[in-house]
């Protein structure tokens, strides 16, 4: 069988015949629309991504099936990041020739297994042809009580600035591609990434962070973002980043100033969030509680800007502040 | 002022400058997720649509606003056809070296332009580079009383099988871009079709069509979904199929079968359904209202198939069901 000849509702009948039931699903795949409900009092958080193989994505780095993990998990991160539970997501797809159904049933599988674990259900998209490469797009669809969404503005002055895990990891994983390494735990982090789901839910649910984002462009991006929606600065300590113990020992073999992958490599997936300070105690247990760590890397101030000061007391200027596209 | 120079974020900017004010937005573009309101008691419907240059657009026969108004018209064609209210949605834009911001202005404009007439609110989105074509991939979100929603299924022996508007105008129009031809009526409809909002959400929330597509495969294709959905056949008859005066004057100049267009052409963009022949007057009075068509094509039936009569009474075998990618 191939996709010529199973054609595009093949397709679409090949993969909704392997979506698991879901909850609040009036109509999921196959129809003009997908029909879901809401929960009662709840506001509906919307997030979209496309990832571009050549852009995105090297098909010769990545399996099937993480990438297709991965294609959620940038979705359900950001999900995280609002302080959400994820519920329903549209999975758009333009599949050029050279992708055959050997490589689809494996990346469906991957996607499916990563919306299993996070109880969320595939309920509609799209599926053409492409003349030139594989094109993901998902959205994701999630919701929680109107006081208790997180969003990027909302910082204050005097709050302790956190993040969660480590930093670093994904882009010295992407270098480690680059350089012709391949299964390493930054390889790891950089292609399967973990989205802090249950951890970005308890934080809003517990009514902790002030601000909240993931790290996908940067650490000094993303709290860039949130300082300039929030109209406040913050001063950030390169000794107190995260990093893992395998980062500390590697990265200095492969790239001249390790700390700028964590400063500005992006890709971590990372909860980045001001947080009063007499909530870190609580914030440090949730966190525990999950086996993720929470380091404070700075404060909030009431001065616009982002000053970071590197280990010896100095001003540290970074060389570049993060991803962006164009 | 460039595209590089301008950047992703300044691009995000640039476009969040323009979006009116919409209802129901908390929180629209500038964060990890949008924040949306649902109407109480409503169901929310998503959809989605991908369209990618050399597969669903050729930049050569489209004006950028043109375009911007047809990726929003197809996913509100959607809507329609599930007798939703259309809301909010997301746009993600893969974006070429190719196309500048000449282009994405009035692309954003249309789009936006689009959005307005149909009481549409731009949220949210991703954007980022891509090295072949310019990629637009939009989410629609819309809401319906859970007993107004119109789905494919529900068609029942005895309906009448009726369709708004004009059908093969839109592939007419294809046919003569290719043949060299510009600024026809059916070049027209082909680039910029007008979605039949306000007629889906008027047949839904008078309780009429018992299931309900738009025709965007093709007249026989998209009856056959719902046909599949609802467990029934159907009979049509080519003599009534509504053609315009422009389609039967000039389709026979360019393709030797014109009616195929009409059967197969597929983006017509007209809604086809199903419906108890007691309210046919009252469906007619709510279309004719806006000044929308319906013509009574042919009749659901108890028997499995979908059988296509000739003028003359023989069984019309027709060429090709309809678009299918792949």
């Amino acid at each position: 069988m191939n996709l010529r000849s199973l054609g595009e509702f093949g397709l679409i009948d090949r993969i909704a015949g392997r979506v698991a039931a879901g909850t609040g699903i009036i109509r999921g795949i196959g129809d003009d629309a997908a029909a879901v409900e809401p929960s009662p009092g709840t506001v509906q958080l919307l997030t979209s991504d496309m990832l571009l193989e050549g852009v995105h994505f090297d098909l010769t780095f990545t399996s099937p099936e993480a990438l297709g993990r991965k294609s959620l998990a940038v979705n359900l991160s950001d999900m995280a990041a609002m302080g959400g539970r994820s519920r329903h997501f549209l999975l758009s797809l333009a599949i050029p020739p050279s992708v055959s159904l050997e490589f689809l049933d494996p990346f469906i599988g991957g996607l499916l297994d990563m919306a299993s674990c996070h109880a969320v259900s595939l309920v509609g998209g799209d599926t053409c042809a492409s003349r030139s490469g594989l094109v993901i797009s998902i959205t994701l669809v999630g919701e929680q009580l109107p006081e208790r969404v997180v969003y990027r503005q909302g910082a204050r002055p005097g709050d302790l600035v956190c993040v969660t895990g480590f930093l670093g990891d994904s882009a010295l994983g992407l270098a480690e591609l680059r350089a012709g390494l391949r299964e390493t735990p930054a390889i790891s982090r950089h292609l399967e990434p973990s989205p802090r789901c249950n951890e970005g839910l308890m934080l809003a649910e517990a009514g902790l962070p002030t601000a909240m984002i993931d790290v996908s462009d940067g650490l000094l991006a993303d709290l860039g973002h949130i300082l300039e929606c929030s109209g406040v600065g913050a001063k950030v300590f390169l000794d107190r980043l995260p990093l893992s113990e395998y980062f500390s020992a590697e990265a200095g073999r492969l790239v001249s100033e390790p700390i700028q992958l964590a400063l500005a490599g992006g890709e971590d997936y990372e909860l980045l969030f001001s947080l009063p300070r007499q909530y870190l105690p609580q914030a440090r247990q949730l966190l525990s509680a999950r086996g993720t760590g929470c380091a404070v890397i700075g404060e909030v101030t009431e001065e616009a800007g982002l000053h970071v000061t590197a280990p010896d007391g100095s001003s540290y200027q970074p060389a570049g502040l993060g991803f962006s596209h164009f």
